[in-house]
């Protein structure tokens, strides 16, 4: 745990330089447009501990897999986000001497990610090896406004003396992962060039053929007037950079801004990629620098009036759940249906940068709520273009007829994992998957996608639980044997009670979703059954078979559905016995002692109740939590959030609580020692779940949606917004108050604890609250 | 499955050269001497495929692990045994030109590997691009009689011109492994020579420092007789040869002798091995090379004298079975307890050389009937000097108080497998060690060897078993979860019925133990509780407990054992209803969908049911055996033999047959497609005792022998001898009479078909047979 930035309610500031913690800092103040986007490096050459990122959505390299040893059906390789062309760069020197952050003296320090503009600010005054003092200012941003845009306004004032200063501004497409399998560079040169006030590469990436002009425009001036300044241009292989050599004054400020852009081949032709990243550059140039921070800001703005979340009374907690929306949007904007979550966004390599099933379970509720609908359809069509692919993974496995097995980490529909018990085993992803298409339709009503496009994905994957269940003579049902929960601590069990209850709720979800198109519109509905050959009333009877005969263990005695058959075989220890040195047991134990316990790294069981909560009474819930949760480690950052939903739900406030502790500053306090890698992006949507779904008790049922908001003891309050279907509608809790604001939109009725009410526009509702005992 | 060999009783012949399969040759055609070996590479150049492979037994090297994810537990390294110096390359040129077999003519091709004898001969005539035709002949051996000692006669004959002859002879230690995790060099240079006859490289293994001299002596002559030669030396790196050129005429032979001497760091200090590798090439020179091909000759004699088996009217049969005894006595010759077996012996890299649980379950058994018992106690103590690595490893997956688990891949007591399922799952192999020792103890009637080392390793074994089960409150039983069988088409699995058994089995066994000794050697007992601070009585009553209550899966409708918990939650398939495309299995289906299926790699439930056979019913072992052998693919080389066995002992002379097939001629005809990679010299083990144990019906009850022979109908008769403490017995079956001779020592009773017998020496015992109704 570390606790080395300034707690601030809009701002992420580092005011001294932390050398060690670099790393930890490069993926904190990372930026990005859901296009683009690069970790917080300094423009300026530094020889300490960094790690260069700089990333371009959708931009993959089929890695050849590695292996200890292959197993049949294993992929051939994992696909990764690439570490794409360097265009940050802006090196010094000062009377020939390079300035090197990491061998200047750091007199002053401080940046600053500002979430509500989106701009990430450096200023720093250094004296160098020689004695020169400094002054300077470092901006940039990525524009979610104009998302093939950033700039960097950057700024060197000398404190102390007149000096030389040659500024070399350059893109290096020289950059490497380093996570390669096997060491390989990703990129081919295709074209470099530098001239006038304009540096272009283009490079494209070995295999997948992907070309990226990262280009730039730029201008440099001393006291904001430009200036003549010998210019020298440098080409090598995709390398283009331009070295600014001026005397500047004591007192005198040289700014040099750096317009740039980036296309792909994903939006142009190879042959318009220049024309395309020249007509970008001009653009931004001839907008200007303020013009287009603003536009930027503005696009913020316009994202936080929907999305916000404020916290009273709690500042690191304000922060926290700012950084984890602000991480959210620049990591993915939904404008563009090939793209997703990678579950680091653009702020490191680790994990691929490809696409878990994290999208469905935990940011699809986000993005449905803080968005326009548009945005969580374009994550479901992703999965629905991937669905060829899940067909052929499944087939690859031997399942067939249409049986879709969508993959465990995907950047283009094929699976990329290879752990045997994850990828061949984890297939509760499937159900996931079909459970963001329900989630869909709930939360925004609008059936199209069901119809057009989900109801193929949900036959699919009916399909492959069909066919991977068997019938059990022994038990006289339907069992599902090897499997990998949710709780990756156990691998290869048999029936294990989430994958078994999503199963059965599949078929349930896709003979609902046939008869209710079958009734609505009958010629779709033919199409449909010819376009996948479906013979309706064949699968679906044996699918109807499968529901009403499918083993779900439970445990009578003890009241409670049963994580897999023979957990109860297991030593039964609860997680607060164990001594503090066996924690994190992902580090200190081996993996077979692990498997060996009944520890549960994530919710499982409970995650199904998570998903179905309204088919068990509160008293069942609260049995299965009472057992599951004491055993849990929460080894995930993905597991908290969904204990804290259903404790809110439970009524007890405090776990609630405890649970939102865990996932809020994750990576600003680097609980788990691995925010240098990058944060962990996709988690960052179940600490907004906690919030809203949890102490905002936040449910829709039958189009209403419903409100049972409780407050933490250590708040004062705390408010969010929810986009729902035409409305925004802001909820805002204190120790005396439940408000309700219906902000833009018709009138509206959802129910507020339970009790319906109508939202008029313009009129907050107001719920005054009863004194609780324990504040007494 | 390939049939391009000779058959014949004593060799192995390709008597025509098949390019295309020249690495499966290399295989079938290496030789060893327990202590080094090499594989059947040509002397001259050649371009065309071949698999470089010359190894000395004991010097690994220790490759770091390659992993896709990396589980906590795993090892840091795979020790691999190392390709070592080429030793055996004597390179020619005719006029300049340089023979490389790959681009000649071979008029004639003659490759055998006498058996009886341990040699290797090569007999060509070739024609060369230049139109010089030459006979060549090459003969080699590893002597096991002096075990540093190999040595090559090498002669050529210009046929149809006077020729200018280049010989090179050369050292090279400039090799690699193919299999190297990151394709590193494993050698380090430490000296090489090169003058008068003698040639020396001295190379030492990165890491390990194992040192290796690999000397030479040679001797040209011409028709027999010494001549001055031109002759140039040549080193460089870990390289030493010498360059002989003469003229011959036509009709004149030239031969080249190389005595070869491998001497090793693990048997001199580094300041003698020169000095030990010079004093054994000048020895083998002065003895000559007829004379160190009949000491190898006579030592092989002896060995065949006592282990060889005979079989009557099928020549494949025959030379099948002696190639695998003659494979595993020039694997392993029992001299050196820091030695074991790979399953590839000196015949290729793969597995890395190791140690598998293969030894104590199949090798053992072999060793002990055919070779001087401290063989057998040898590859006892190899385990017992493990001791402290196996309490090391078991510490480092959590197990404390000494508990020890084997590793299931190992060199020098270091785990080196890194797969979670078996690395840290498949523990039965520890109970195959116990049970060597219970199976050494029992066939020689040696206990000293228990009571001084096996003990030791009993209770560490216990010790560890008792950690790894736990008590489930559910069954009311200790139970042994997350554990993988020897059929390894189940990971994952808990309650394997055999390694349950095995543990229940070890307890008593170690208990019995120690109360025999207790009664034996008091002094000694108390000692041995002090060394390892054995609580006797508190740990023993532990172990009682479980002994008395743990888990043992039945399913009593069907009245087998059950191979594990679930087992028939699976979809009930035989393998005769399989369709042929889809066998093998593990090469047509993907991992997960073998997983899920009931069909099993290798015996598991009736490896249990072979070890403790005499604890079942025939009837209990016949239902077991129906049940089991349906199901299982026997896709591991180690499974038909203990099919073979208890068929036979239940009377099913038919499928021990088709089972004894099944790995019999396994390399020699290459049914895997894999023979290229090296033989499966374990398994071969497995093939001597489908014969002993199954067609014999060896028993060893009671300090006696027994046997219940059958002969399968194929065949007209069959013999084989065995050592049995100061015995050679020798049976022999045909169609009428069984026939007992005792060839050494004294007097001995044995059980014939259940009739105690008295063997006098020098006197055979015959037992006439009923003609049986099947031969009518």
């Amino acid at each position: 745990m570390k606790d080395y930035l300034k707690h601030h309610e809009w701002k992420i500031i580092e005011d001294s330089f932390h050398a060690s913690y670099n790393k930890i800092s490069e993926s904190l103040f990372s930026i990005g447009n859901g296009r683009f986007g690069q970790r917080g490096m300094f423009e300026e050459k530094y020889s300490g501990q960094t790690m260069q990122g700089s990333y371009v959505a959708g931009v993959y390299y089929p890695d050849k897999t590695r292996v200890g040893w292959w197993k049949n059906g294993y992929p051939e390789y994992f696909a990764k986000v690439l570490n794409a062309a360097d265009w940050k760069s802006i090196h010094v020197k000062v009377n020939d001497d390079e300035v090197d952050i990491a061998n200047c003296e750091l007199l002053l320090f401080c940046r600053t990610l500002d979430m509500q503009t989106g701009t990430l600010t450096r200023t720093m005054q250094i004296k160098t090896k020689s004695g020169v003092v400094l002054d300077i200012e470092s901006q940039r941003f990525c524009s979610i406004a104009n998302d093939d845009t950033a700039a960097i306004k950057y700024s060197i004032t000398p404190v102390n003396d007149n000096v030389r200063i040659q500024v070399s501004l350059f893109i290096d497409g020289n950059v490497r992962n380093a996570d390669s399998n096997y060491e390989e560079m990703f990129w081919n040169e295709v074209s470099q060039t530098a001239s006038g006030n304009q540096l272009m590469v283009i490079t494209e990436t070995r295999k997948t053929n992907f070309r990226v002009a990262t280009g730039c425009q730029w201008i440099v001036a001393v006291d904001e007037k430009e200036v003549p300044c010998k210019t020298n241009h440098h080409t090598a292989s995709m390398y283009a950079g331009a070295n600014i050599e001026t005397a500047i004054l004591k007192g005198q400020m040289l700014t040099a801004c750096k317009y740039v852009s980036i296309v792909t081949s994903q939006n142009y032709e190879n042959t318009e990629l220049q024309n395309a990243c020249v007509n970008s550059l001009m653009w931004s140039a001839n907008k200007g620098y303020f013009n287009l921070m603003n536009d930027n800001a503005e696009a913020w703005q316009h994202k936080w009036d929907e999305a916000d979340i404020k916290i009273e009374g709690d500042v690191a907690a304000q922060q926290a759940i700012r950084f984890n929306i602000f991480q959210l949007n620049q990591t993915y904007t939904g404008k563009d249906a090939r793209l997703n979550i990678g579950p680091k966004g653009f702020t490191g390599e680790k994990y691929g940068g490809s696409t878990y099933w994290d999208t469905e379970a935990y940011c699809i509720p986000f993005y449905l709520s803080t968005a326009s609908e548009t945005v969580a359809r374009n994550l479901l069509m992703y999965r629905y273009k991937h669905l060829p692919k899940a067909i052929e993974n499944a087939a690859k496995l031997g399942f067939n007829n249409g049986a879709a097995l969508y993959p465990m980490v995907t950047m283009n529909g094929e699976e990329c994992h290879n752990e045997w018990e994850i990828t061949f085993e984890e297939i509760h992803r499937n159900g996931a998957i079909a459970y963001a298409i329900f989630n869909y339709s709930r939360y925004t009503g609008d059936k199209t996608y069901l119809y057009d496009y989900g109801l193929e994905v949900l036959i699919g994957i009916s399909r492959f639980w069909y066919q991977r269940v068997n019938w059990s003579i022994e038990k006289n049902k339907y069992v599902m044997l090897g499997v990998t929960g949710p709780n990756e601590y156990e691998n290869n069990v048999n029936n294990n009670w989430y994958t078994n209850l999503l199963a059965q709720w599949c078929f349930q979800y896709t003979i609902d979703s046939l008869n209710s198109l079958k009734k609505i519109d009958i010629v779709k509905f033919k199409f449909l059954l010819e376009k996948i050959s479906l013979n309706e009333t064949l699968e679906t009877d044996k699918w109807k078979d499968v529901i009403a005969n499918i083993y779900l263990p439970e445990h009578n005695k003890l009241g409670i559905f049963l994580q897999q058959e023979g957990y109860m075989d297991k030593e039964q220890i609860l997680v607060k016995d164990l001594p503090a040195e066996n924690k994190p047991l992902n580090q200190k134990w081996s993996w077979d002692r692990i498997l060996r316990s009944c520890f549960i790294k994530q919710a499982d069981v409970l995650q199904g109740i998570y998903f179905f909560e309204s088919n068990f009474t509160k008293e069942e819930i609260k049995r299965n939590f009472d057992f599951y949760e004491p055993r849990t480690v929460h080894e995930s950052s993905l597991s908290p959030c969904i204990h804290a939903i259903i404790a809110a739900h439970i009524g007890d406030t405090d776990k609630a609580y405890e649970m939102y502790l865990r996932t809020a500053r994750l990576d600003l306090n680097d609980y788990n020692n691995d925010t240098e890698d990058g944060c962990h992006t996709t988690s960052m949507a179940g600490t907004w779940m906690s919030i809203v779904e949890g102490f905002g008790g936040m449910r829709v049922k039958d189009d209403k949606l419903h409100f049972n908001p409780v407050l933490p003891l250590q708040w004062q309050g705390f408010s969010f917004k929810v986009r729902f279907r035409q409305h925004i509608i802001q909820l805002t809790i204190n120790k005396n108050q439940i408000i309700l604001d219906n902000i833009t939109g018709e009138n509206i009725s959802v129910f507020i604890q339970n009790k319906l009410v109508t939202l008029k526009q313009d009129e907050s509702t107001i719920l005054n609250l009863k004194r609780k005992v324990l504040e007494q």
